[in-house]
C-alpha cells in the first residue's frame, strides 16, 4: 500500500514552496494522517506523540516511539527516524526531537492549528528559541489529490460499491429463503467485514490511519437520525434502509451510501427517495470548477425545498474526503471555497423524516477539469435500490 | 447503557468543587470522552463541534449540530440542548454557544489542555471578553473510577474474556478438524465480531465514544511488532499468538490481552512466556495504593531485566484505562502519580524478540484499599494458553 516515490517527491517540492512563501524553515507535522501524506508512515494514534520534520532545507526527520521502530521500517519509510523510549518518558518526545534538531535551522517553524494547546506548550518548552506558528501549508496542499492518489481511491470505491452489494445480497437471500431478515447489527457486522477482508485479500501489507472499512447501517425510524448507530432492530418488509458505508485504501477514503426500500415501495417512499435521487444528481452535477462550496450546496438542498422538503433537511450537501473520511473542503453555506480539479467531495443529501425513516445517497465524486466524476457507481435510482427475494 | 442519576450529580458536585478552588466559572467540555463522562451524550466526532457547558452555578447547556438532536433525546439527556446547523456554518457553533451564554457568568472558563490551537482561537472570537484558561479539573476527576461506573467496566471485562476465549476456539476447532488454520485477520474479524454481538444482545442503546470492541492478532515474527496491524498470515502449528482485546460498554473500556503457543512449546517459547507471565504478576501486585507509578513500572520490568530480557523491552508497564482505552496515569517511568482507590490500569509487559515473536499479557486492573483487583480473569499460565486440537 507504499505510494510511488514520485509522490513524495512531488509533495516535497510543493510544501518547500509554500515554506518559502510563508517564510517558515520547516514545517512540523503532528497529525497523522499529515504523517501518513507527507511520509508514508501509518501508525496506530495514541498519546505518544509522531512528529515529522520537513524542513525547507536538508533531510527529513521522523520522531516516533520505540514500540513503532520496526514497523515503520517494515513500511518501507526511508526518512530517518529517532525514537524515544515510552510515554510520558523521562527524555519526552519533544527533548528527544529538540536534541535531534540541534544545529539545525529552526527558527520559525509551521504546526497545523489542529494541534492541541498542551501539545504545543510542551514543544514550546523543548525548542527553546524557536517560533512556533500554525499554518494551513498541509491542509491546502492536501485539499486537490495528486495523480498518485487517485488510483487508491478508486479501488477503496469499488470495494465500497461491492459493500454496499453484500448487504444488499444478505437481505434478499433472506428473503427468497423465507428465513429471518438480519437485524441492523447484523449487516453492519457483515458488510465490514466483507470490507475488510477485501482489503487484506487485495494487499500485502494493509495500513491505515483510522479505519478500513466502516459503515452506519438504520432502517425504518432509526434511519431518521443520521448518526445513529446500528440497533438490534430486525428488518421489516416494507423498511427504508440506509447503507451508509465507507472504505479506506492506503486511508484513501471514500463513502457510498444508498437508500433501499425491502419489497414494493409506498407513495411516500418513492417521493422521498425520488426527491432525495434528484437532489443528489443535481448537486453531484453542479461539482464544477469554479462554483463555490456554498453555490453547489444551495443548488442541491433547493431542489429538497422545492419538494417542499425544506423541514426534513438536517445537514448540508456534502464534505470533502482524502487521507481522512471527513476533510475541507466543507459543501457548506458558510464555505467559500472554489472548486478545483483534484477535489475529491462526497455528494450526500438526505431527507429524514421523524417517525418514518431516511433517505441519503452519496457518492464520492473527483472534480475534474472536464466536470464531476463520481467515483463510486453503484446504482441510485429506486427500482434498482428495491430489495426483493428473487433477484 | 446510560448510567444512573446519581453518577451525574455527584461528578457535578466534585467539579464545582474543583472550579471554585479554581476560581473558574465553569468548564467548556469539547472532547467527546469529557462530554459522555459529564453529561452521558455520546456522539460520532467529526468535524461538527459539540460543546458542553458545565457553569458553577446555574443549569448546564449542550451545543450539539442539528444532526445529533433527535439522537441525544433518545439517549435521555436531561440537559437543556441548543443546536447550530452544520459546520462550518453561516452561523458557527462557537457563535451559537456566545450567543445562549451570553448574560450568563463566564468571565474566566476552564477548557482541557487537549483542545486545538484552531478551536481555542474560534471559541476566543466569539466570547470576547471571556478569559479561556486551560485546566485539568476534568482529567482529575476522572482519575480514580466512581462507584457507578465500575460494574460497566467489569461487564465489558466479561465481554473481553469471551473473546479470548472465542479466539483460542477458532484455532483449535481448525485444529481437531484438522482444516486450515485461520488467518490473522479471520481471527480479528471474528472476535471483534464477537464481542459486539454480545454488546448487542445484552444491551437495548448501544452507545460509544470510539469502539464497542477492537484488537490486535498477530502471531509468529509479526507478534514482535507491538502495533502491527493483523495480516493475511496463517496461524502455524508452533506459532507464537498474542491476542490484544480491547471492550467497551458505554464507552468504559477494559483490555484482555494473553499469549498463545500453538501446539507443544518449545524450550524458548517456554522462557519468554514464563518470563512475561512472572513480570505481568509481579507489576500487578505492584500495584498497590501509596505507590507511584514509576515505581511500579521499575518492580514489574524488572523482572524482564532479571531475566536478562532487556532488550526485549519495547513499551512500559501499562497506562490508565477508563472512557478512553488509554488516558493517565500512566504506568511509566516519567510518571510520578502515586496510586489511589478507583484508579483503573492496564498492566501489560511485553517481550519482543526481532523474528521470533513477541510474549505479552494484560489485565485491567482496579487500584483498591485492599489491594489491586484484576477485572479480567481470562488464565495467564503457559499451561492454559496452549492451543490443541483436542481440548
Amino acid at each position: 500500500m507504499r505510494l510511488p516515490d514520485t509522490f513524495y517527491t512531488t509533495v516535497r517540492a510543493r510544501l518547500n514552496e509554500a515554506l518559502a512563501e510563508q517564510e517558515l524553515d520547516g514545517f512540523l507535522a503532528t497529525a497523522p494522517a499529515d504523517v501518513a501524506f507527507l511520509s508514508g508512515f501509518f501508525y496506530i494514534a495514541t498519546e505518544r506523540p509522531v512528529y515529522l520534520w520537513m524542513p525547507r532545507q536538508g533531510d527529513p526527520l521522523l520522531v516516533i516511539p520505540r514500540l513503532d521502530e520496526e514497523y515503520a521500517a517494515q513500511q518501507g519509510v526511508r526518512i530517518s527516524t529517532v525514537s524515544y523510549f515510552e510515554y510520558p518518558g523521562v527524555v519526552s518526545a519533544e527533548e528527544t526531537l529538540a536534541l535531534a534538531l540541534s544545529g539545525r535551522r529552526t527558527r520559525r517553524i509551521g504546526v497545523s492549528a489542529g494541534i492541541s494547546v498542551g501539545t504545543l506548550e510542551k514543544l514550546s518548552r523543548a525548542v527553546g528559541g524557536t517560533r512556533l506558528v500554525t499554518t494551513d501549508a498541509v491542509a491546502r496542499l492536501r485539499l486537490c489529490k495528486f495523480p498518485e492518489e487517485i488510483p487508491l481511491h478508486e479501488a477503496a470505491a469499488r470495494i465500497c460499491d461491492e459493500m454496499l452489494a453484500a448487504g444488499r445480497d444478505l437481505i434478499a437471500e433472506a428473503l427468497a429463503a423465507g428465513t429471518a431478515l438480519p437485524r441492523e447489527d447484523e449487516i453492519a457486522r457483515h458488510v465490514i467485514g466483507y470490507g475488510t477482508d477485501r482489503m487484506y485479500a487485495e494487499y500485502d501489507l494493509v495500513v491505515y490511519t483510522t479505519k478500513l472499512a466502516g459503515g452506519l447501517v438504520y432502517a425504518g425510524p432509526n434511519s431518521a437520525l443520521p448518526h445513529g448507530l446500528p440497533t438490534r432492530r430486525r428488518i421489516q418488509p416494507g423498511d427504508t434502509l440506509i447503507l451508509s458505508l465507507g472504505a479506506a485504501v492506503a486511508s484513501r477514503f471514500v463513502e457510498s451510501e444508498r437508500t433501499f426500500v425491502v419489497g414494493e415501495p409506498t407513495a411516500e417512499q418513492q417521493r422521498y427517495h425520488e426527491a432525495d435521487r434528484e437532489a443528489q444528481q443535481v448537486g453531484t452535477e453542479a461539482m464544477v470548477v469554479g462554483r463555490t462550496c456554498a453555490e453547489v450546496n444551495r443548488t442541491c438542498l433547493d431542489v429538497l425545498r422545492g419538494h417542499g422538503l425544506g423541514d426534513y433537511i438536517r445537514h448540508r450537501q456534502g464534505h470533502g474526503i482524502g487521507l481522512q473520511n471527513h476533510e475541507p473542503p466543507w459543501v457548506e453555506d458558510g464555505d467559500d471555497t472554489v472548486l478545483a480539479p483534484g477535489m475529491l467531495l462526497s455528494s450526500e443529501p438526505g431527507v429524514y423524516v421523524p417517525g418514518h425513516a431516511g433517505y441519503r445517497i452519496s457518492d464520492t465524486v473527483l472534480v475534474t477539469a472536464d466536470g464531476p466524476r463520481r467515483l463510486t457507481g453503484f446504482p441510485r435510482d429506486l427500482e434498482s435500490t428495491i430489495i426483493e427475494g428473487v433477484r
